[in-house]
């Protein structure tokens, strides 16, 4: 629970009562590499918070193709919050790209601990409004700039993600094919 | 500040008290057509709430193209998140498209409401979540829809903007040309 306590007190302080309190609802999963957490079309009945390992988070266009929207190794949140919040199918799969650990809170158990420890809103409401800020970036990004200059903002910017994927991954987030992924890369190595 | 006061109770109750003492900071800015709250480079100093107007949100990438992250009218808020909560130069332009009206409230009185009434909190909280959603679902929309598709859903989410809109301004959030734009709108009138 170490790192969860880190996330968590790096946005409030908690006294050690109140961390207890916190940490309670908390159920630890393992997920085996190439496992689900979440399928398109499931509700999403958690959030969850990785502990270890590696995931992506993707949606499957009507024709077919796999859109990364993030990946999320240990320190991330996942889930789905839309189908999390309004309890509507998810839009989302995320699957597991390592033998990976994540610690799970349920819509009830959140919405409980929201009541018992004021602080966790604040809590989530700052980090709601850091993966706005996420959300935000990325969509100026990808409206404005072109897929050499995305990939270089991504492997500035997650470089301890980086080297856990695959090409063909990081092509499937700059929304390219793994063959043009190639020749950005050749271009740039020979700049 | 009927309206505001309307946006703030759909999420959280507040007593008469708490509502005055929510409202207080609150200053209501005018705005001519065409006249801007924020370009891009400043620091973002207030999160507005669209009293009465329109404006167009929109970010100019290195080639000098306007993209639209959003259009807001009435009941919507507007500011540049990631320049207001982390005081860097704004990535966003915000500029009426007609004459306008704005509560604005800054970065010090938000916090300070933080502290006096909690459910700002809460309020705050769950509109964060709320951007995200709507974030996270224009994201995905982007990533995986064409540009019909994109048109069809933005007309059916937001029929009372998009008739407040020129079509130039519709091709600027979708991230086509005018001229794609009417091809597209020819190709659906037929069918």
């Amino acid at each position: 629970m170490e790192l969860l306590k880190k996330n968590v007190t790096n946005n409030v302080s908690l006294s050690d009562d109140e961390w207890q309190k916190f940490r309670q609802p908390f159920e630890l999963k393992t997920f085996k590499k190439k496992e689900f957490l979440l399928r398109e079309g499931e509700i999403c009945r958690f959030e969850g918070f990785v502990n270890k390992g590696c995931f992506r988070v993707y949606h499957i266009g009507s024709k077919g193709f796999e859109h990364v929207l993030y990946f999320a190794i240990e320190g991330w949140w996942i889930g789905d919050i839309d189908s999390f919040t309004n309890q509507i199918p998810a839009q989302l799969s995320i699957q597991a790209l390592e033998d990976s650990e994540v610690l799970c809170i349920s819509k009830k158990d959140k919405e409980d601990l929201y009541d018992v420890l004021p602080k966790v809103e604040r809590l989530f409401r700052i980090m709601s409004q850091k993966r706005v800020v996420a959300l935000q970036r990325r969509v100026i990004s990808k409206m404005s700039k072109s897929a050499e200059e995305l990939y270089l903002d991504y492997i500035a910017t997650y470089p301890q993600i980086v080297q856990r994927l695959t090409s063909r991954q990081v092509a499937a987030y700059l929304g390219i094919s793994h063959e043009f992924l190639s020749k950005i890369r050749k271009k740039i190595s020979k700049k």
